[in-house]
């Protein structure tokens, strides 16, 4: 039948149904103003005028049949999202747990969406004497105890770029937790068959892992994110979400970017000669810089009277650079910022805004001793 | 602060924040690769290429001041959707009602998320005999007692395609009820300011109006709808809301297309000429056609051996013509079928078909009898 996802409008099931292209039909089944979208919308899109104006596939299933291959993983055990922050969401809601316990400092959304069903937090505060690592130590010394162990992790975290080590994760697993991975930025790390646990969540009731496309893409406008667990725990994930949760354009661009076999090594090669020239150039300026491994760089600025990151965010903003204060995340003080790496001639501009920033730091204690 | 709504990358902040225009930043505040969208990406979409590399407005400040200038209403008692479907839930997990009351026939998506939820469903059976209008009898026919009575309705209802009249739910209000009223299709309605509840919506804590705006403007690929209640209750769907829920694209396009009036008029011309035109047609091929007050018609098959919706469905879609098979709507036997109003050339196609269809169908019982 035609509403085998429970409405009309779904052209990819008339096509397996009916035998003939999805663009041969004239659809009576969904209820859309047939004078087609205004001009305005023509004249924005052009290529994709043709398919915005009839409903996205609400299974997704070129997409998943991509990552599937992709990933040496079945289709059953991809859902797409729309962003990693609606699975994120979609699996705090399924998993339902008494307690979450999250490494602090880490994405806001694992508490935001813990907070939605009224779950505890029991908190690993990372330590910066570590370079904020992940450890079985850490972990140990959580205070809070838990029945059924349930931890959301990212790795690389957010914001302070570090991996964890899947050993670990597959300790907590053994152990009888529940993980859900937030491999968001996991596209940036260039040993990612060592750190990625996408084929082993595909095997794993109690393994769930996030990845985000928007990132590595740079089309974060659009949403676009899928999760990697077993077809069952993905088959009760799916009946939380919303239908036509991820539009159409998204689902477009993400078949059509997994081509892009050249932007991938190319945006790898960038990371790996940038990345070191941006901390060396940081700590050449004072600051302390966490050892990332994806794009990102967690700092905490040298000890200025009056320098937080919320003045430093203020001055940079004024010389038309945003920069991320840190200090917004459970567990850093307010002496900590987050920059992303960017491209040779904007790190540069960073550097001489934030050069000028410190100067002016510099020159107004100075001011104040005389 | 630039992470007003808990995140980086927040250009429009940054641009009140620093009084600058917002594509005068370098932002070191979100973690996107610096190459930019791969040239697939370009291609596709050329305009929105601009916009796609940076994260939509979390608050989605222009499209809710448009919206609100619309419908005279203030812009905190507007909430954008990824789609009505994503409204329809936030709000039954935000008023979470041990009891819903859905007047059947109605969109599934009602049902489907108040399952979720866990709540019982009180049924009120709307009759063909009535033209399955909602009437007071209907409701007061429901056997189910509500200690804190909760109706969620569609208006124009889908799939009959009939209006609630507002003074039936102005009484179900003064009676203490909450009620959501689901106004996908309003759009379509000549009278609409007779009929709509948004202005009453934004005054009254227990009145919810979710409107589409991809039916109207043909646009479901990229999924948006608002929903208008007071700031109170709008600030609490906001909370259960995944951030960057609503695509940049989709913000664009909403903002668009309000100004098309010419749009707007030319729709409603084209549905007060060709509604009367296809009914009497169909009546005339031996249909029973609901009074329909937007642009679908619920239909009532004749009396066939072996002729079903899904029967139908199924020839009609090897003839390249999608219909609605309803008998998947509860309330409805296997002889309903529901058609959009499409332009008279593919209307021409559908009746076409349909008679085609028809006559096989007397052709087999004929043979039978033979």
């Amino acid at each position: 039948m035609l509403e085998r996802y429970g409405h009309g409008g779904d052209l990819r099931t008339a096509e397996e149904n009916f035998g003939r292209p999805a663009d041969q039909f004239v659809d009576f089944s969904s209820n859309m103003n047939p004078l087609g979208p205004p001009p305005l919308v023509h004249r924005a899109l052009l290529s994709y005028a043709q398919q915005i104006g009839k409903y996205p596939d609400p299974a997704v299933r070129g997409l998943r049949a991509k990552l599937a291959k992709l990933h040496g993983i079945d289709e059953q055990c991809i859902l797409i999202g729309n962003g990693a922050a609606e699975l994120i969401d979609l699996t705090v809601r399924a998993v339902n747990p008494i307690i979450t316990s999250l490494a602090f400092p880490c994405f806001s959304e694992y508490g935001d969406a813990v907070h939605k069903i009224s779950s505890g937090i029991a908190p690993i505060m990372l330590k910066p004497e570590n370079g904020f690592e992940l450890t079985e130590e850490a972990i140990q010394s959580m205070t809070t105890a838990m029945e059924e162990p349930f931890y959301m992790l990212g790795s690389p975290n957010n914001p302070t770029g570090r991996l964890v080590h899947p050993a670990l994760i597959r300790k907590l697993l053994a152990g009888g937790a529940t993980v859900v991975v937030d491999e968001a930025f996991m596209d940036f790390v260039p040993e990612e068959a060592d750190y990625s646990l996408v084929k082993e969540a595909a095997g794993n009731d109690r393994l769930y892992v996030i990845r985000s496309m928007t990132k590595f893409y740079a089309i974060p406008g659009i949403r676009l994110g899928y999760m990697v667990s077993t077809p069952e725990r993905i088959a009760a994930l799916r009946l939380l979400q919303v239908p036509w949760s991820v539009n159409s354009l998204a689902q477009i661009i993400g078949e059509g970017v997994l081509d892009d076999a050249e932007y991938a090594e190319k945006t790898l090669k960038w990371l790996e000669e940038e990345r070191p020239w941006l901390i060396s150039k940081l700590e050449g300026l004072g600051l302390s810089v966490t050892p990332s491994q994806t794009n990102y760089v967690l700092v905490r600025l040298p000890s200025l009277p009056n320098l937080t990151a919320a003045a430093l965010q203020q001055e940079m903003g004024r010389r038309g650079v945003l920069i991320r204060d840190a200090s917004h995340f459970v567990g850093l003080d307010d002496c900590y910022c987050r920059f992303a790496i960017k491209l040779r001639h904007d790190n540069e501009k960073l550097l001489e805004a934030l050069a000028e920033c410190l100067d002016d730091f510099k020159e107004d204690s100075r001011d104040k001793h005389e």
